[in-house]
């Protein structure tokens, strides 16, 4: 396999780039064939690695950005004001075919306004989609759009299935199956993009279209794409999130209250870890924008190490599997 | 106390006239001061009443209904098909001031378009909205709209947010926080019809206005009453039970692995039922149609006894509370 080069923004996240530059020396000593470029202030990451041997650092390049883009910037502000963001600068190197994907844990709307602009979107595509995978009873299903797109007309919601369907193919399921997210599962029920998408999902070729999907039937896992606007989709995951936390909470407080079942606790409460690490994908494994000339991985904010080492490996898997040329050959029989 | 009556749809939900009798007996039984009208074919509702006694039977009342509105009928149908049905009967008997509050376990959408024609909207009040209670990290949170308005413009979510704040009011809370639900905090997010709600709620006298919550805020217990659009609140609900039954599942399937700790998972599981029930309360304690000319408790299909004595309860609370008159004079102060 050729070498994987990845563009890292290590200013990005509330955690900063101390577990950024952690989470790249690891990735580096588990991928003999990755190198990845650190983007940000040279003192301070040269700092960070001033402990390293030369052999961890043999594929690990600094280039400088002189600027970061804060968390609570907004997009029109980055976009605008700062050319020499550690996040525009990683994502021109992949532009520039110097990086193959982008990996950052700053501001979302930054990233989405950022990519757009420098890298543009594929033919036929209006807007990128974020996607991540969330757990089910049968496995995972692929939700997506998880925020970036607040309004969606129906032709948005046909574009998020394909490329939802095409991001489960590339993680291994041979025909996925599609489902739009709705408050019922007959005809008559939902908004009016929904219903007009389901006529657009039913005439569409090549995508194996399930129907109308509830809430509760995405947890049963009734299908493996989920498709949603940006509005519904990041309330879901978000206040799935929420419940995921309340009541490992409460079964915490269950087993404390009774000193006999502390050790039974001990059982069920790193289930309800995995679980709530499961629930917060986009803090766990990295959340995917689809639609774009080029990979680009969101790790959360907040995501710690190992967050942003499964946002690094959920990009190594969408370079290996070439996800934005196939996207873009399925967009183009599809669309058409 | 006077006495409240309360008209029964005895033939609506999955599980039919049995448990709705059975409940409606446990009731009476419970409430001294109550009566009840139960409407539906008198035959069967005489055959499940055979074995009562005189005196279980005495603040109970059979009104004939010929027709009986199906789960699966559309609305439209229900209202123009079938005017003897007992849904609309019992509608009627509200209307008409023989009882003070109509509960049924049938048809969703056939019981708001009839409660709409029936009883009309409160002056103010475009559309009714259904408002649940749901388990927060810190007690319960009322959500509305969970179904009944699929699109909804600013407008609609302000009186939501009013109609909320009173129910609240109603069950205890002297000062209800009212949030909007969001996909972030800061004033820039979500859609349109989101930000200009925030705008009149800001200037909304006597309203207790919070500001945005996500979703994971909302089960950290930030508001006590979270407004949204019933597409995005039966999302929310919906996904809510499907991940709570998913948990309860992997727990139970983790308890049953190690036979040592089946004792402890004895433990765990009463509590998941115990969430899970409080996960779907509208299968669980009712929900309520708020902003119509009366009260109408809508109890799960498939409730079962408990739901159903649950609903009618809420009912009873809403006839104490003089729930639409409350509502009536804020909406005069509040939207004038």
């Amino acid at each position: 396999m050729s070498a994987q080069v990845i563009a890292i923004d290590a200013m990005g996240g509330d955690f900063g780039p101390r577990s950024i530059v952690q989470a790249s020396l690891a990735c580096l000593s588990a991928t003999p064939s990755l190198h990845l470029t650190l983007v940000g202030q040279p003192s301070l990451l040269e700092e960070l690695l001033s402990g390293q041997s030369a052999a961890d650092r043999a594929r690990l390049t600094i280039m400088p950005a002189s600027e970061v883009v804060t968390m609570d910037e907004k997009p029109a502000q980055a976009l605008r004001g700062k050319p020499d963001s550690s996040m525009r600068v990683a994502l021109e190197l992949l532009r520039d075919g110097k990086a193959q994907a982008c990996v950052s844990a700053g501001n979302t709307g930054a990233l989405m306004a950022l990519s757009r602009f420098v890298l543009k979107t594929l033919p036929g595509i209006d807007r990128p989609a974020m996607v991540a995978a969330i757990p089910t009873q049968k496995g995972y299903c692929q939700l997506l759009d998880l925020g970036a797109n607040v309004d969606c007309s129906a032709e948005h919601l046909l574009q998020f299935a394909v490329m939802g369907s095409v991001a489960a193919q590339t993680l291994g399921i041979a025909r996925p199956r599609v489902a739009l997210l709705n408050i019922g599962t007959e005809d008559i029920k939902g908004n009016q993009q929904v219903k007009l998408a389901a006529t657009l999902l039913q005439a569409a070729r090549g995508i194996h279209y399930v129907g109308f999907v509830e809430g509760d039937g995405l947890y049963r896992g009734e299908a493996d794409v989920v498709v949603c606007d940006g509005f519904v989709g990041n309330i879901l995951l978000k206040s799935s999130e929420g419940l995921a936390a309340m009541i490992a909470a409460r079964i915490e407080a269950l087993f404390r209250k009774n000193l006999a079942s502390r050790a039974v606790g001990a059982l069920a409460l790193p289930l309800m870890k995995r679980l709530q690490a499961d629930l917060a994908p986009a803090r766990h494994n990295g959340a995917s924008f689809l639609g774009l000339q080029g990979i680009v991985v969101k790790s959360h904010g907040s995501a710690g190490v190992q967050g942003f080492q499964s946002a690094i490996s959920r990009a190594l898997i969408e370079i290996q599997e070439n996800l934005p040329e196939r996207l873009h050959g399925r967009l183009g029989d599809l669309l058409s």
